[in-house]
């Protein structure tokens, strides 16, 4: 039987104000037994594709019925939904702009569920009390704290969507035989570039071409696969890391600062 | 009945020292039940009024007899006292140096304690041991832990006072008719700048008056008053945000920054 | 009998990204009742020294057989070993490159263990699967799930191993009988330059000399030793601060700053 106590925090509310104490204390209000794990709240503010792709990273690793809220809304307050989103492991709470992109695409969706229902919502004196600019603590925390306790059906929130926002995903395009042009999804702490190229990707065309291949990136040709950070030879090498995506890094220095690489910067993969 | 475990932490000890992890250590070596949430450790260095308005962001959405610790404490280690402050609603642990005073505005207090009983400070080899630079992990943290346990009463830790240290709360003022003079109490990560105009001021205001007034800072004047962030048409806005407070923000961008405002300065609120 | 639940995390994976969460969400997969403790995950990259001292400053106040996870591990997938140590008061998951060379002079080894039983390991479909780049999210945070449950032997993990790698600690020397050359170990975020001098020797010497110390750095002499920070009379003082080390302090400003103090520099104590 899932135990359905988990719920995971990623947010752009940054470490120094009460937001992030507000949305706990809403959510240990409703279900005591909670267990709350801070992922991040530094996300750039509004950035929703770093908080799409920073989900990705993390999301798979958490047991069966885990719930991932993710608020990253500079809409919240306007037109667009709350989302619950069950898909076949997890549940997601996130606002309908787009930031579960890279999840569903790898998750099957059992419902998309539009969080109406303002009986589950924060209310005070008896009466629901959900302020526009704070969904975070007033909508999605309380239904966290609901869903957390495993006793109510997903349908209980609100009605059915038959879709919701997905931005498209990047894909590497392969020019001609022998070249896959990528692109950076994102710079991690250490300043490794993670691209777009999936390990299966890669080592299709590495199989078929029977060759190594090189990157190119801001002009520069990089040769040396390694099987780890620390077991480079080169100054600037390429690898798959925790991601498993194909990404850039430098000998104990950041591989973007030294390219000046970004999210959006094109890169080469050339065999032969 | 009330569930005592949960300990929320706000602190100026920063991300990247020991400390954070001491006092969480000493907490659940006398409780090994208690749930400690982080709030914050980025309150700026000894900046005691930024603490007592980032608690009054969170404190009152936990659960009934949460013990919130609250430590930006200058003056630690020299005559200032150790406080627990009982509220009809929680338990508050902070040094007395005023850190609650927005907080206790609003709950009314049962009891100031003054934390004397060695007892329930931190020992070592079977003596009372502790730092006088850290009360925190040697005083706080171990009473924090009793109180969460629930068995003891909040007089078994020391003698009580008639008071605490408190200091006066910036309020508007109305200047003839027409005009409220706040002041900005806080600019949070997003660049928004919440004054300490309330709602309920506002609206009052706004009723008698008839009209809809216009916000005065920095010399510019702003006019839109805007559901949520997402829904404003002017770059610059206000608002009523999480805190209840009226804010002043910008799209997508920040209002603190385009506007030089910072806690302390000025804002006009003019009717008509 | 001790409880095996709690875990510590101390990382250089930094705020923002998606490692820290993914090390969660592993240990939960294995230990649904694990009690995960964030210390900090703001060690400066690949900086094995800052952990090691970090690390000093918390372990010991945690209960007997927490698991203290120290994650700052630049030759992740090389030939350096994944450790278990076991002292006589807690279990320590670490790459083996220096990390514990400040707590293991403080705790008597139990054993260390070199993680190789791969059937402990994160798996996939039934098969081993470990990231060459990520043994915190695929040995490390498995394992201590294993760990917090209580029920294994340490040796069950892999085969002993006679020592680890420790880097030598720098002590404070004697020049003469009445000047001791230390050197700053740690800058806080409080701008605290806190020194290998330890209050023992501080206390020994000052008993024997029968006279006062000053401190000298950077070619300043510092002569007040005070109680506490606010119990400060000069802008610069020293005391001794919740490390037990002697600490060059200055009055509600960074001394580190002020004096051109970081790790690694030389600072007198001269006594008469």
């Amino acid at each position: 039987m899932p135990r359905y106590g988990y719920i995971t925090l990623l947010t752009d509310f940054g470490a120094r104000d009460a937001y992030v104490g507000a949305v706990k204390g809403a959510i240990l209000s409703v279900n005591p037994e909670a267990d709350i794990m801070d992922v991040s709240h530094e996300i750039p503010p509004h950035d929703i594709r770093e908080a799409a792709f920073t989900l990705l990273g993390y999301s798979r690793f958490y047991p069966f019925r885990t719930t991932h809220m993710v608020i990253v809304d500079p809409g919240v307050g306007t037109a667009r939904k709350d989302l619950l989103v069950v898909t076949e492991n997890y549940y997601y709470l996130a606002p309908d702009n787009g930031v579960l992109s890279f999840v569903l695409e790898r998750e099957r969706i059992e419902a998309i569920v539009s969080l109406e229902e303002t009986h589950f919502f924060r209310s005070e004196e008896g009466r629901t009390s959900v302020c526009p600019t704070f969904h975070a603590r007033d909508v999605f925390a309380p239904v966290a704290g609901w869903l957390s306790k495993g006793s109510k059906s997903p349908d209980d929130y609100g009605p059915r969507l038959d879709n919701c926002v997905r931005f498209e995903i990047p894909k590497p395009r392969a020019l001609g035989d022998k070249l896959l042009k990528g692109q950076v999804l994102h710079v991690d702490r250490f300043g490794n570039a993670i691209t777009n190229v999936t390990r299966a990707q890669f080592d299709e065309m590495t199989a078929r071409l029977k060759t190594s291949p090189k990157i190119v990136a801001s002009g520069k040709e990089i040769t040396e696969l390694a099987p780890a950070y620390g077991a480079a030879k080169s100054p600037l090498f390429f690898l798959f890391g925790g991601h498993d995506f194909l990404e850039i890094a430098a000998r104990e220095q950041s591989a973007a600062a030294a390219l000046g690489l970004a999210p959006g910067k094109d890169v080469g993969v050339v065999w032969g």
